[in-house]
């Protein structure tokens, strides 16, 4: 047989996005510690930091400064303004990881990734939807962090982001979280294998047909 | 949770190329044995009948008149003339199982993939390369059927297959069967999750938000 490097192929931008209840960051950990090949963009906000969270871990926590001038000087793929705090993609976290053939999950919103899809075609696209808007209004009360009026915001704001359903090009309804995450690990497994992204077939080829 | 059906789907055309001798045929049927959900299209041609075929079963065999007449009558998705022999994908074989939500394996090569995707773009296309010539060469040999000239005609012709590979979406190297047919029933799986196959999410999303 050939030999040809199997892994010289080009990462994959996998979006996963859903409204905040529907169970998106229980998913995205469960990839994150399944699956080797694949890292965490961390997100910029200008959000504040909450207690537990982790500078440069969970977000990258930068002044409203800040982010006006990473969006001057171009350094963000997308970036959304949610609730009156913004979100945005570094150009920086995502092309490392790419370019050394690791696949990159980013979590965002349905702004960010319409953005994302004008700046590379070849994204990702992966939904999840709650189980009913019962269930989600339940989930946002059991985390006991926000106030009512927090929580109808959340839930109009859910209905939007669900709006966008369609845009998406895998969608799955979080029943149960271990078999969500299987439907998306094997998404990511496929589209890993698609033909385009495995740069290795052209010289593969080569030495077959010449 | 809204009570949907959640098997109301598309079934999908999944087309499977190789050149000859590369293993598609033990792919096909070794995903065809571990997978309920997908059936295959039993092509029509007019090449005679061999020892062990079953009519109706590996082909339909037909006269070259029957041939004229299913084309003049628009009966065929595709069609292909090879080695002088023609071979058809009968419309009849694909649309009752499609509308029944079941998928259809199609074993057709780089000319009848091509028509096919000329009338539904929506198709998987898969192809499976051999490890390399010389391996190729002896697996047609090991067959034991054809004479010298009938191998170099196959070789040729495979050549030929081999340099369409980037038209397909998906391909694999076939040095272990079982490990090509687990990356080939990934990507099944993988594309009836695509959102756009669910017909079912169109009415779970309007039970959830209205």
């Amino acid at each position: 047989m050939a030999t040809v490097n199997p892994l010289k192929r080009r990462g994959l931008l996998f979006v996963l996005s859903s409204p905040s209840g529907a169970g998106k960051s229980t998913i995205a950990r469960m990839i994150l510690e399944s699956d080797d090949g694949i890292g965490l963009s961390v997100s910029a906000t200008t959000r504040p930091i909450r207690p537990g969270e982790v500078d440069g871990v969970d977000y990258h926590f930068v002044s409203n400064e800040e982010f006006d001038q990473l969006v001057a000087d171009g350094r963000f793929l997308e970036w959304a303004n949610v609730f009156g705090h913004r979100y945005g993609t570094l150009k920086s976290e995502v092309v490392k990881q790419i370019e050394n053939g690791r696949d990159v999950l980013l979590d965002i919103d349905w702004q960010g990734t319409q953005q994302l899809k004008q700046v590379d075609p070849d994204i990702v696209r992966v939904f999840i939807l709650p189980p009913s808007m019962q269930e989600l209004d339940r989930r946002l009360r059991t985390r006991n962090t926000d106030s009512d009026e927090v929580i109808e915001r959340r839930m109009s704001r859910a209905a939007v982001e669900i709006s966008h359903w369609a845009e998406y090009d895998y969608v799955f309804i979080n029943d149960d979280a271990e078999h969500c995450r299987k439907l998306v690990h094997t998404v990511l497994k496929a589209e890993r294998l698609k033909a385009t992204r495995r740069i290795f077939l052209h010289d593969f080829v080569r030495t077959l047909i010449g």
